[in-house]
This record gives C-alpha cells, structure tokens and sequence, in this order.
C-alpha cells in the first residue's frame, strides 16, 4: 500500500473519532442517540433486548501477517451478530473498543473499521458507541453487540429434550482448514521476497477464516417456515464443545452421527493434503460460525426439506453422555477440544 | 498474601468462568437471562435503553504496582455506572470482558472480580455476560454496561443553552493528585524492602484515585428536586475537557470561575508539596468522576441550595469561546488537556 499514511498523534484521539465514525448512519428505528454522548439511547418497545460481547487480541485471535484488516473488522462484527442470532434475535447494535499500539496509523484503524461498518450495513445493524485508546502492545478489539427478540421468543442452551432432533447449517471445519492453509503459507513465504501464496482451488477455505458470515438468513428461514429450535448456538469453539454446551444446560446427552456431519469437498482435499483427520478437524476446529439447534423430533419431516440444514444426530437422557457415532456404527465419547487459555499464551 | 494460587491452565477457561461467576444472583426486574448463553435477555417496557463501554488496559490505564486489583475491579464497573448517570440514567447491567496474561493466577482474577460484583452490589447492577480470553502481555478489561431511563428523558451533552448555570458536584482535582501520590511512592519504594509509603493525612487522595464513586446519590437529589438538567457529562478527562464537550456538543460557550471551582482541602496541600499549580490540576487532572451539568438560570435559588453541588459559571453564545475567569478578573482561554493517545504509548 502507497497510499498516505497519517500518524494518530497528528490528528488526537477525537480526531480519530470524528474521522472514523464520520458519515454513519442509524438504520435501525430503534436508535434514538448513537455515537456522541456518554450513552447510547436506545427505545425498545416490547421486545426483549440481547446483548453479547467478544474481545480479540493480536497474536491471540488473529495473525496481522495474513490477516488483513478491513476482514478482522469485518468478523469482528460478525462473530457478534452470530451470538445473537444463535438467540433467534437479530442483531441492532454494537459498541466497538479498541486499543491501539503505536504501529498502527489512521489509515490501517480506517481500514478496520470499514470492515465493522460494512458488516453493519450488510445485516443492518448501527454503531452506537465505543471507546479508543492507546495499548503497549498489539491490537485490542472489543466488540458489544445488542439486539432484539419478540417476547419470550429468545432461543437459549437449555431447552434441548431427549429424543428433539439435533440441526446444523451449512457445513464444518473450513475456517480451521483455512487457518491451516494459512499458517502453511506464511512459513513457506518467510524470508522470501515477492511470494505469492498458493490458494488455488481453495478460496473457499480463505474465505471461511478470513471472512465468515453469520447466518442471518437460516433465522429468517426458521422464522418463515414457523420452526422455533428447542435451543440452539453457533458454533464457534466446533461442534463438540457447542453440543456438550447444549447437552450440559439442557441436563441432556447426545449422539452425533459422523457420516451425517457436514462437509465441504474443499475442507477434505486440504485435510487429506496436510494428513489430518477430517472429522476431529469439523468437530474441533471452530471459527464455521453457523448454527446448531434442535427441534422437536416431529418437525424431521418439515426439517428435512430445508435447504443448508442438516439433521447431525438426536438428543438422549442425560446419563446416557455425550457421543459420536462412528461410520462402522461405534460410540466415541465427545470432548470439547475448543481454543483454550492454555494454547494461546 | 501466602493464599493458595491456583494456574488457570489447571481449570481451563469455563472452569475459571464457572468459578468467577458462581453464585451471582440478578437483582434487576429486567433481567431474564444473564450469564451462561451466547446472549443475555433483558426486558425493558416503555424505557429508554443506555449502553455504554470503556476499555482499561495494564500500562496505559493502571499500573497494578499500587493499584490492587479489587479496587481495579471496582473502578472498571464504577467508571461505566459514571456514564449511564451521565445520562440522567440508571446502571442495571454490564457485560465483562477479560484478555489474561500468564502471569495471573485464578486468585488474582477473582480478586479482580470481587471488587467489580461488590460495585454492582452497592449499585444494584447485573453482571449479564462477558468473555474471558488470554492475553500476551498483561491485563485488558473491557466493561459494557446497559442502563436505562424514562422515555425522552435522557440528558444529552447537547442541552446546554446561553444563560444556564454550570454545576459540578463533590470536589476536583484529588483524584489526580492522588495518582502524583502513588507514582511518588513508587519512585521511592524502588529497590527497598519493606518500605513503608507516606499516606498520613491523604487518605481521600488516595480514595479517590483507588477508588472512585459514580454519582447515583446526584442523580437521585436531582430527581426528587424536580431538577432535569439541560446537559451533564462526567468528569472523566477533567473539567477542561469536559465541559467543551458540553459546549462543542450544544453550540455554545462557557465562561468558568476559577474562584469557584471546588478542591478539597488535601488536594491543595499536595499541590503545594509538589509544586504544581492546584487550578490546572483540577482542571485537568481527571478522573474525578463527578457530575457536570447545566440548568436554565430559573433553577439558581433551588439549585443553590443542595449539598455538594457547586454553580462555577455559565453558557454564553458560542462566538464568545470558553474561558476561565481568573481571581483577577482576567479570561484565559481553557484547553482540553484530557487524556491523550500519544501519551500513553
């Protein structure tokens, strides 16, 4: 980039304020005072309010050699806006706080911030407030997302019965294979001038790291067909630990079928190519961003025309545990080998 | 403190959320669901909603050579109740975000979030949500709280017309020279074992930076005296700064006098020990967390006759600039000399 860069100091953190919040317009009605004042005022008639919050650390959470910043502000919303819709709510508003290190100039906050205001615009949702401020070391980013559900209507964790059908979206383990095919790419690139990363044939797994969508339209589909999950997540810590969550809130089990999970073509050429195991990757791996839920096991026939919904498995009593059942037809007992604090320091 | 230290590895991150959240008990009507799903559900009728968010980050924000961590906890909660009163509101919930570095242990973090649940006790807040992650080097805390208000009833920075008075609350200045204090402290205490700091006779400095109240008894005196304030923001960058928000905000000026601006009398004991001149530090010094505001001149006889609410000056057109009267007689242009970005890297 040769474009003008221009040091934060020079224009102070108002300035900065001003210059990236400048333009931004309120679509929601229920916006009253957005950025500006102490406090957003926000009117909510009869709805039930949802709030829910996510912190992303440099060196933690994303690796600034391969990511670039308008995606990190992007899924930095959109991490968000998938909490509240795995709630059956829609998402409305955020606050975004950032700590910034002195590497990093108006431009790239610019650049970061154009991501979070396109994921806005794109699932209507207004920027209300937030906080800057300077940071010793590296990028923070925390991100408060509010958002709205009828009455009653919000979807938890808990409600999952036995014998209730068990749902997921879309298809699992490509934001971990993509991270993977990254991670490769960066140390074939090191010390090399002018490398030029090999991701033919696998834009679908960039894509899913770099710039995951929540499923804004899976909710609006339930919605339409009259289908309300018993209880549901989005599965950001993989499959395994988001069905144990569900299991464990709801005092239920689960068996999981492994030939029914979901997988892109793409996500098994990249395993078969580093030699990984392409199940613990789809229910390990994280960052896929779609929805889990269950349904009431009379709604299979009703579930089973939707498009991008898979039936995966059924909930069980309790004492029954928590397992997958294999393609020669054995039982593995799940375990949540989601990102730990142990693995990121 | 010999008590056991726990590593966070050994309970891993939901066991350190299942421990510091254990027990917590909601106290708001509006609250439905809070900690332990992807969001928390909050009912609001016919209230205004108010969100407001701040970020503390380790070396730019606190420095926990003095600063022990339950108060730090505290402060982090009390500084974003400070906002939503700002607002003529009422905190009722906040969501917690926590970056770990290594180098805490479990006790340290419950140590930490005692003092954050003993200020939403005192307050009557719920702690609704948050997310707990590593940290490569040292502490973040990002607070957001939720609170709420009478329908249109919100007291923005942009009220303030010619005319009215300008009130602040409590006293100016002892936060920031209680800061001076225990940076003295510090340099002296380099390198000697059981030294011993020097705090006879400045114990409210060293409250006040340690510890700081949001003014909820304020708000509460307003109310029940009838009194809407035409504008109000916090004093959390200091007088200065905040009261050309006010006026940036309500395009108009101000003019302050010196002579009234209210400082306790161990404030302008340190200022004088240290040499510095006691008027710029309570202009600018920050962190007072008192109540700024603006009434229509009608208001002076009732004002004038609260407790702890001292009128120090006036809105003028927005030609005539902001300045302060000096015991002379003389205006001197004011400056915001908040917090600022370049300093703190």
């Amino acid at each position: 980039m040769e474009s003008k860069q221009t040091e934060i100091s020079s224009i102070g953190e108002f300035g900065l304020i001003d210059r990236i919040t400048d333009g931004i317009a309120h679509v929601s009605a229920s916006t009253r005072k957005g950025v500006g004042d102490d406090a957003a005022v926000l009117d909510y008639g009869d709805k039930d309010v949802l709030v829910t919050t996510d912190m992303l650390l440099e060196g933690v959470h994303f690796d600034l050699t391969y990511v670039p910043l308008k995606h990190l502000g992007y899924k930095a919303a959109v991490v968000n806006f998938s909490d509240i819709y795995a709630m059956n709510g829609r998402p409305r508003q955020i606050t975004v706080s950032l700590g910034i290190s002195r590497r990093f100039t108006v431009e790239h906050i610019e650049a970061l911030y154009s991501g979070i205001r396109l994921a806005c615009e794109i699932y209507g949702v207004d920027i209300v407030g937030g906080d800057t401020c300077a940071s010793r070391q590296g990028l923070v980013i925390s991100v408060t997302c509010l958002g709205d559900v009828q009455k009653d209507k919000a979807v938890m964790r808990s409600g999952a019965k036995p014998t209730d059908l068990i749902c997921v979206s879309g298809d699992l383990g490509a934001a971990y294979m993509g991270l993977q095919l990254l991670e490769r790419e960066k140390v074939a690139s090191a010390g090399q001038k002018d490398f030029e990363p090999q991701f033919n044939g696998k834009e679908y797994l960039i894509e899913r790291q770099l710039k995951p969508e929540a499923r804004k339209d899976i909710v609006d589909m339930l919605e339409k067909e009259g289908i309300v999950p018993t209880s549901m997540i989005d599965v950001s810590d993989g499959l395994s630990s988001e069905i144990m969550h569900i299991c464990k809130n709801s005092s239920t089990g689960c068996r999981i079928y492994e030939d029914r999970i979901p997988i892109d073509y793409q996500t098994a050429v990249m395993a078969e190519e580093l030699g990984m195991n392409l199940v613990t990757a789809a229910l390990n791996g994280g960052e896929d961003y779609e929805l889990l839920f269950t349904v009431p096991l009379a709604m299979h026939d009703k579930v089973s025309k939707l498009t991008g919904i898979k039936e995966i498995g059924y909930i069980t009593e309790e004492n029954l545990g928590c397992a997958l059942i294999t393609r020669d037809g054995s039982e593995l007992p799940l375990r949540a080998q989601g990102w730990n604090m142990t693995q990121a320091q």
